[in-house]
């Protein structure tokens, strides 16, 4: 239990209200991992997405019967030690997160609005009966863990450390409630391309009606483990079919949600002549992306440029693609930061889009904002200097 | 690799036939817990559902690269050692069956159309990507490890042991693809009843139409984890109001689909006089319910009884219920067996349902009969004597 004694009421549907234990970073431990356990660092041209970890962790338990959240503790990267009964692994109660630590080229490293993160990281534990806990004291832990493993952290502005806090239902018990008994860790894996790309730069998707992503009433507004794993049999039935990704419709009139695990953009001259960025609004069925959010608040102050969320069918994708005024498309999330795609196969139409035929594309301004931040090549307050 | 060296065909979506090793029974290693490693059985009282757990477990690895299936091995019952990105844990590829062992009057142990499960099993592993197997080689290890802990089954006919094989994907990679590499494993839990009982040995249940569980396009019809842990959060406001289970709806008619992580049945007198068994048919939002094809298949032999599956909406059984015609509710699955139900909460409302007020009621008859079976009673091929 905490030292500092800090508590707060259990956030999850309690309706008494119950002092538990919360995160407190003052209580972090750490113990460093020894000269020989560590690790050799990968040449950034071999990192690709989530293959090569870091020398540290954090883990974080919690466990009703003790009261709460236990005090974190960074240790060396080592496996996990689970009960075979774990809800985590039969029941899928589990959650997790996806930011990055950039390398600015004040070689100052930098989180991207962690906050965010933290904050969509609680809403997805309420949802899944997992103990929510304080964000702030949690990014403090994730930032002293990147600081440990710094050196982790790319030398490039084409590579970063990904940081993946993950949070798992551990109680050793088969019946299907919300677990007593919770593991709270982060691991940090050195990340370049997520995609691999077609010959023209861009991606291919494919729009298949007969698969559904999320539904009203589901998961699929919270990045929960549920929302993943079932899409990867349709995944690789459009990579069978020479696409990279699922976009996935909902509803008979196809509208658009999401695709592959980004958020998608398209940019189109509106019925005023304008230019117009649109994405569909957060209907339940989207994940409430960090790099969506920005994106819209970023454009959202550029004059040339009219920013909507909107509903977006296929139909009116394809009736914007015969009138000549549909100009990009493109996915937008954390891993990939701005993936352009440029064609999306729909029943038995390929509908191409000349998403890299522009002269200063829209996706590209985009991308090289949030890069700049990022990489700390512009002051801005989206960038938290932790190192 | 398999000594025998029998390969075959990999089953997921390979369009090139690719030689794998397969799971083969007679490459099976044991390895038996040393006597200090042993522990107290429980005594039947104190069962619960899945809270203790006997002293060996199996374990069956697949890697790709490997060639395949490893060699299935039975050792002392241990934590997991998982690699802190495996892709169990956070995009729930994962998928699990349950069935049971029953010691019988004559002492002899049967499982209960185990065949029926290993079919199940390999369906969720093709819509996860996760590698299928010969269920036959498996249900062989399953019965061996059985066999091994024999004396956990209960002796008494109200417990059984409870079978919880389990299929995850282990690659340490953060990519959203189907695994290289997967863990098999089985753990045994002596158990009791599921359920708490209300006061008339029945279940209460509340039909939210706000919740919903699957979706056309989804994996509703499919045993993975997915399909559960993001019911946690629905049950527990159910609970709240003093029911037991969510019955889960579907569509703007609110059709029954399941009810908990249970198949639904109804009774009552059809249009022509009859008395009527009816459940959902199976359209690929409700799970193929091993108990409830047993039901269906049982009940369709008794003369005094019409069986169908069909399409059964909150209006349905509100409007036979009102004219007296609506006789049970119950939930059937391998953990429950077989739940009585006399409430349902809907909206406003509270439907009262008189299962319990029928003086031979159909749902102990279809319990007793299952039972009889399981407990070798009577002789019939759904019962499989392993020991």
């Amino acid at each position: 239990m905490s030292c500092s004694g800090r508590k707060k009421a259990d956030g999850w549907m309690d309706d008494h209200i119950q002092a538990l234990e919360v995160i407190v970073y003052d209580d972090l431990r750490v113990s460093l991992a020894a000269p020989y356990q560590l690790q050799p660092k990968p040449e950034v041209e071999e990192l690709g997405f989530g293959r090569y970890f870091t020398d540290h962790m954090l883990k974080i338990y919690y466990h009703r019967a003790l009261g709460g959240w236990q005090k974190p503790e960074i240790m060396p990267f080592e496996n996990l030690s689970i009960h075979p009964a774990a809800k985590a692994l039969h029941y899928a109660v589990q959650l997790f997160e996806g930011l990055k630590a950039y390398r600015g080229r004040d070689d100052k490293i930098r989180l991207f609005r962690p906050e965010l993160n933290m904050e969509r990281m609680n809403l997805a534990a309420q949802r899944s009966g997992l103990p929510m806990f304080d964000g702030d004291e949690l990014v403090k832990c994730i930032s002293r863990l990147v600081q440990i493993d710094q050196e982790w952290v790319p030398h490039s502005e084409t590579s970063t450390l990904y940081i993946r806090p993950t949070l798992i239902g551990v109680d050793p018990t088969f019946g299907i409630q919300a677990p007593d008994s919770a593991l709270l860790f982060a691991v940090l894996s050195p990340v370049s391309a997520y995609y691999k790309k077609s010959r023209d730069g861009a991606v291919s998707i494919f729009a298949d009606p007969n698969v559904v992503r999320a539904f009203p009433g589901g998961a699929g507004n919270r990045k929960v483990g549920s929302n993943y794993g079932p899409t990867i049999e349709a995944t690789s039935r459009a990579e069978k079919l020479g696409h990279q990704q699922v976009l996935w419709l909902f509803g008979p009139n196809h509208e658009l949600t999401e695709v592959g695990a980004m958020n998608i953009f398209i940019v189109y001259i509106n019925e005023h002549g304008d230019k117009q960025l649109a994405t569909p609004p957060l209907n339940g069925l989207i994940l409430p992306g960090v790099t969506r959010r920005s994106i819209l608040e970023l454009a959202s102050q550029w004059e040339d440029l009219t920013v909507k969320e909107e509903v977006i069918t296929m139909n009116n994708l394809i009736e914007l693609n015969k009138q000549g005024r549909l100009l990009e498309m493109f996915g937008a999330g954390t891993a990939v930061v701005i993936s352009p795609i440029s064609r999306v196969g729909f029943l038995d139409m390929d509908v191409n889009i000349p998403t890299m035929k522009q002269p200063a594309p829209v996706y590209q301004r985009v991308k090289d904002t949030l890069l700049a931040i990022q990489y700390g090549h512009i002051e801005h307050p989206y960038a938290r200097i932790i190192s």
